[in-house]
């Protein structure tokens, strides 16, 4: 089973690692990071470079595809490489999924008209606009189609299609092995729990912490 | 503020990243990813690559120092160079911290003699014998050292020590930003949970899960 992790110019890093550290447990996974051009790509913060190990044109028909969102995504809504490999790869893939914004790059590449899907809170609008029917739930499936919230919710959504793909045990035990009993020290975690001041501060765009 | 994340071969991905995605969030944080030699570091499932752009030489004085764990810790436990370096840039640091086995690489540098410190819960044993006071808890702060249990605990551990860098608010606005509300599908996630015969698959040593 070949894990196909799209990566690109301001990507969120957590979007991408955090399925990816458990996805890549399934018994025979191979995972793969793939961007336009292989080689290191940098993250929004400037501050982390991961490697891409393959160019898109070098993995074909992978079994699961992931989208992370970032910054980055943003400037890639009418790239034709990456929307025409995402096209392409969807139209043979078990899983097409998704973590924050990248839900925003699979509805852009027409892959989520009238689906259920989820983005982050702050691009649940765009995400309708989009053609995909928003969600607010931390991870939707829908058919072959997964989609999460922001950046952490890929966590969530990587030990769910793990359960899926190598069953609830295997998951329980990635769970286990990568101690996976979240004590967030705050419970500000999405709009409806966070001080509204913060939730409004965050519409409002605020870039030191957004970048 | 600079935050220095010491990355080596076959560490475990989430065990930086987590941290570092909310860490480097901090106002005025300049985060570099450092290792023995600048370039790409394989982690452990030989899947992902990151790139150290830094050399540990190149990187004297960080405010925050963060290591991360991983399998290739253990090859790492009577390394001059490393446990030199970790020596003197905790002589100036502000927070020494670590994630999963990065504590035994402290406690190997004689940085956890008597303090209390935590890990992976399968490696609280060889805390204990390096030095340390182990407790089974998420996150612990004994002084300026700050140490995580397994993986994922990182992001708690990161969150939390933001709140202390930059305060409770900036923290919760970055639990926000990164909509760290986590729920996950399982409830596996420490030995006290887990189904016992994981409990024992894993403590066994499954090497496909832990690789």
């Amino acid at each position: 089973m070949q894990i196909a992790v799209v990566v690109y110019d301001r990507f969120t890093a957590l979007d991408a690692v955090g399925p990816y550290e458990v996805l890549s447990r399934a018994p025979g996974a191979e995972t793969v990071f793939v961007a336009e051009r292989p080689g290191p790509v940098r993250t929004d913060t400037g501050a982390l470079a991961v490697v891409a190990d393959r160019s898109l044109d070098e993995v074909r028909g992978p079994d699961v595809v992931l989208v992370p969102g970032g910054p980055g995504q943003s400037a890639l809504m009418e790239h034709g490489p990456l929307l025409d490999w995402l096209r392409a790869a969807d139209a043979t893939s078990t899983w097409t999924t998704s973590v924050c914004t990248g839900s925003l790059l699979l509805a852009a590449a027409g892959l989520l008209d009238g689906r259920r899907a989820t983005s982050h809170w702050l691009a649940l609008d765009q995400l309708e606009r989009f053609g995909a029917a928003p969600a607010e739930e931390r991870v939707v499936f829908d058919g072959k189609y997964v989609t999460a919230a922001g950046v952490s919710a890929g966590i969530d959504m990587g030990l769910a299609l793990l359960g899926r793909i190598a069953g609830d045990e295997h998951a329980q035990a990635v769970q286990l092995a990568t101690e996976y009993d979240p004590r967030p020290p705050y419970d500000a975690g999405s709009p409806d729990k966070a001080p509204a001041h913060l939730v409004e501060s965050l519409r409002a765009g605020s870039r030191f912490i957004l970048r």
